[in-house]
Formats: structure tokens, C-alpha cells, sequence
């Protein structure tokens, strides 16, 4: 990140026609555009949501409340354009890119085997990466995998500990018979790879899943590439997680654009140190909470590029 | 408000392709768009930004950071497009209509006399009430006027008590020492006119300011032309407080848009029972906070009207 263009940032909002301080977060937004982007003066002119979408071998344990088939239905309900997400991007100004990782191969039910051994693990991670391209100005990561909600409260307890039940929530909607299925599928997959929950890397192969593991790398690729990122809710946020565990700021390019419903986010985010910006209620992913965040940030460059300062309006200060 | 649009809304919404609540406020706020346009299927064609503007004759008494005379500066940094409420109400799609009142004759200063006799706050209520007419879709409520969070903190502890402390933050940023100014001012105004107390229209103008007033009228005006209504920070919703104690649900067809960092506003909420959509430390005015969240709610409403049903999309259900 740029110092430079933070403090350029940082200097510019000081003269602008309000109290100091006064836009509150939509300040330390345009800094962190500025920081991440590299640039005095940030832009949002290509702003693009990545919804990766994966299958899940774990979902033989019951822990989903809808059936598998439902991740290629709704691929194809974003291809003709009727899932939440195509409304929000659309609004959002952004544009929409659904990748699908290996549908017809779900990953291995991580209860039994790894969820993936090392060569399907780092495809998906450069699927992810090389999505994210240096011609962009800020992405969102969203997601889509029927049964996501368990490999990401497993990857969210081998990395913060305090045991299954912490992090694990009702997801799509699972009564408490499913509850119960998800708390010990992920307990079963904890002690089945017990000697790789040392190594972040190795959490995300053997518990994570295909989409998770592509946000991984897109959110990588964003820090290579100046991107400032969006992350989305519980299984977003937990797929990017294992970039916190091995760099203390590997993560300070995002924002957590929203904490979700799902019961593990909040805790997830606290852990994280990462503030919401957003608290709706929302728990549908497809990186729809994200996605709704982009005005705020848009917002906050609009603010900060185009306000008076308090000399050109003439107005008098304190 | 129209039962059966809000029905006709939530039925609708639980066709949709996603988990049956999953878009968490996003549906309540497509119900509640119904219920006070009484519309089935609710718009968002013309949005409009009221900023009203006033002066406060309890200046004298010291409470605030910036001089009388800014009131006026930033009614023309708004004509000229520099102010925040200018880029935030165009990158909402958002008409701006700045409505200054009477701001070379300040109200009365509250210790010593009624800011407004009954015939100057009628006058500035029916400013409000003629500008919300019934082509409008939704408004938000916004004011500019140094000296106003003492005014917004009076009306509140008149209305809700437990003493000026409680009610009494730092505006646009006073010291310890106008701190304490503000709050004996209110308490010299609360003392002068302790026979109106019982009265929140005589609270409202005995403690109140023009651009409150006018707020007050547009609330109304609002309620009476099927017009929901997005409130901004502390002295909006103070403005628009009196409403709710002449009638239990006078506020109903009002959502707070976001809690403002001004000390009295969460608890202004909270007394109010209206859960604030965003909460990023912002304490601007101006309408700044409501107009940032028009755009959650055109993604609630294009989620709703546009979204595909589990039957069109071909989505298995549960």
C-alpha cells in the first residue's frame, strides 16, 4: 500500500466544505481506495463482481437444506441474469463474472478424505488469481456451493479454534437435526486432518472447497495487482481468511462490506478485526452483500473528488 | 399504509430464487415501500432530497464551533454543487432541493423567549408540507443550520427526559466548554418554557428552529401523500420526533437511514423504536446519512421486482 497517496487522501478531505472527520467512514474509505490503488486521486471505473461457484462432497453428511443440483441450477439462473446478484451488480454499476469450478467433481467429503489434494487445490487458487486483472479499480468476491456454509465454519474453527459449535450456523436454513449433522461432520473432518491444521494452506486445501479456495487466490491476486476488495459474507470472509494467518495485514486491501446473518460471521469478522460496514440482515451470498457496498464506496470518492474546499466555496472555518 | 400491498410484497418475495428471508432488510424495506405507496409493485422514478435550512437565535448562548454566517455559505455551496449533499444526491439519482427559511431573521434564543411564536412555526411547517407533493416516490429529509444540534437536543429531552446530558454531543465539533454551554442553554430552555412541555407541537416551537419545523411538516406531508420517507441524523429525527408522541405510529412510514456519531442520536432511535440501516460514524447533516441509503433501497426494490421465482429459473426448492 502507498503511503503517500493515503496522506494525499487524507490531506485533501481536511479541506473540503464539512467538520473534520465529519463523513465518518466514507473519509477512511477514499484513504484506503487511495492506499490500495496507489493513487492521490482513486478511481471506480472498473468495479467487477467474481462469483465462484463449487460442489461439496461434505454434503453426503446432510448438511445442506436444498440438494446439490441446485449450484449449476443457479449458474445458470446468473447466466440469464434472474439471481439476486445480477440485480445488485446491475445497480452497482459493476459487472458480473461467474466462474464455475469443476461442478460435475465436488470436492472429497473432507469427513473422510481431503476436500482437495494439493494439484485441485492450487487450479482453483489460480483460477482465482488470474481472474483478477491490474486494468481493474475494486472487486467484489461472492460465492455460490450448496453445503458452503460447513467447509467455511471448518476452516473458521481450525484457524481460530474454540470448537465447532462456535462457527457453525443454519446456513441456507437447516433445522436443528442439520445444525447437529454440520457441527459433527465438521468435528469428524478437524480430527481426520489434525496433522495439517498447522498450516493455513493446508486448512484451506483439506477442509475448504473449490470456490473458497479461489477466492483465496483472487484476493491474493488483488494485493499483487493494487485492487482494493469487497468481501462478502461468512464463507467469503472465511476463504480469505487463511491470508490473515499467514501475513498480519494480509488482508488490509479488504473491507468486509457486510456481516451476515450466518451465526459464525460476526465472530469471524471481530477475529479478522475486520469492521462491517453493512448490518442488513442479509445471508444469501452470491456476493450480494458485497455487492451492495460498492455505493458507499462510490460515494465516498464522489465526496472526496468533486467536494469544495472551504477557499473555492468561500465558506468561513471554525 | 396499504395492508395488502405489503402482503402482495411479501408474497411475491417468497417465490424468489434465494432462501426465503436471506435478503434480510433489503425484503423488509420492499414491504414497507409498498405499504406507504400503497403500491403492489412500489417505484423509485422520483426521489427527492429536501435540505431545509435555518438559523438559531441560541448562538449567543456559545454552542457552536462555526459562526452564524456559515448557514447561509453553505446554502450557496449547495447552489453552486460543492457541498457533500450535492455528489450524494446525484450519484443516487436523487433530485436536490435546497429550501433555506428566513435565514436573515434567526429564531428567538430559546433561554430567553420561544424560538417561534405559533404564527412563524406554523409558517415554516407549511414550507414543509408544500414542498412533499404526491408525484414523489420517496424523500429524503436533510437540514443545514449552525447552531441546530442544541435545538434537536432540547426537543429531545423535552420529549423523552432523563436530563440535557443525556441528549447534548458535540455537533460539528465544540470543546469541553461549549459542551457544557449547550447543555446549560437547554436546561435555561427547558426552565423558561416549562408550561409548554406537555405539548410536542409547543415543544417544537418553543425549543425548536425553522428548518425543524419545516422537517416536522414534510413528515407529515409525507404520511398524507402515500411518500415514504428516509431520515437522516440527530436533528432530523429530532425534528420529526414530535410526530410519534401525537401518534404511536406517526413515525411508520419513516425508516432512520443510519445513526449519525452525534452523541444522542442512537439513543433518539432507540426511544423511537426505528432501527438505523447504516451506522458509519457520520454526523454531517445535510441529509447526507439518508441520502447514502437510497441506494439500498433501489436494490431492495430491483431485487424484488426483477429477481427470477424458483418456478421461472428452474431452481429446485427444499
Amino acid at each position: 500500500g502507498s503511503d503517500g497517496a493515503a496522506s494525499a487522501v487524507v490531506r485533501r478531505q481536511d479541506t473540503l466544505t464539512k467538520p473534520q472527520g465529519s463523513l465518518g467512514r466514507l473519509e477512511t474509505i477514499a484513504a484506503w481506495l487511495g492506499r490500495w490503488q496507489g493513487r492521490d486521486m482513486p478511481k471506480l471505473d472498473a468495479v467487477k463482481v467474481f462469483v465462484f461457484a463449487g460442489n461439496h462432497g461434505v454434503t453426503a453428511q446432510g448438511v445442506s437444506a436444498y440438494p446439490s443440483e441446485v449450484t449449476v441450477q443457479m449458474v445458470a439462473n446468473f447466466a440469464g441474469g434472474g439471481a439476486a446478484i445480477n440485480q445488485l451488480a446491475r445497480i452497482a454499476g459493476a459487472k458480473l463474472d461467474v466462474i464455475p469450478l469443476d461442478l460435475e467433481h465436488p470436492t472429497g467429503d473432507f469427513t473422510q478424505v481431503p476436500a482437495m489434494d494439493e494439484k485441485a487445490f492450487l487450479a482453483a487458487v489460480s483460477t482465482g488469481y488470474d481472474a483478477v486483472t491490474k486494468d481493474l479499480d475494486l472487486v467484489c468476491f461472492g460465492e455460490m456451493g450448496i453445503g458452503n456454509t460447513t467447509p467455511a465454519a471448518a476452516i473458521s474453527t481450525a484457524l481460530f479454534g474454540g470448537g465447532a459449535e462456535k462457527w457453525t450456523g443454519r446456513g441456507t436454513g437447516v433445522d436443528d437435526a442439520g445444525l447437529q449433522r454440520k457441527v459433527v461432520a465438521i468435528e469428524a473432518g478437524l480430527k481426520r486432518h489434525a496433522d495439517s491444521l498447522s498450516d493455513p494452506l493446508k486448512i484451506a486445501a483439506a477442509l475448504g472447497g473449490r470456490e473458497l479456495a479461489a477466492i483465496f487466490g483472487a484476493t491474493l491476486a488483488a494485493r499483487h495487482n493494487n485492487v482494493p476488495v469487497l468481501l462478502d459474507g461468512f464463507v467469503c470472509t472465511a476463504a480469505a481468511a487463511p491470508l490473515a494467518r499467514l501475513h498480519p495485514t494480509g488482508l488490509a486491501h479488504t473491507i468486509a462490506a457486510h456481516v451476515s446473518a450466518e451465526a459464525g460471521h460476526r465472530r469471524l469478522l471481530e477475529s479478522l478485526g475486520l469492521p462491517p460496514l453493512l448490518d442488513l440482515g442479509m445471508r444469501l451470498g452470491e456476493g450480494s452483500g458485497a455487492c451492495l457496498a460498492i455505493n458507499i464506496v462510490r460515494s465516498a470518492l464522489e465526496c472526496h473528488a468533486k467536494m469544495a474546499s472551504f477557499a473555492e466555496a468561500g465558506v468561513s472555518e471554525k
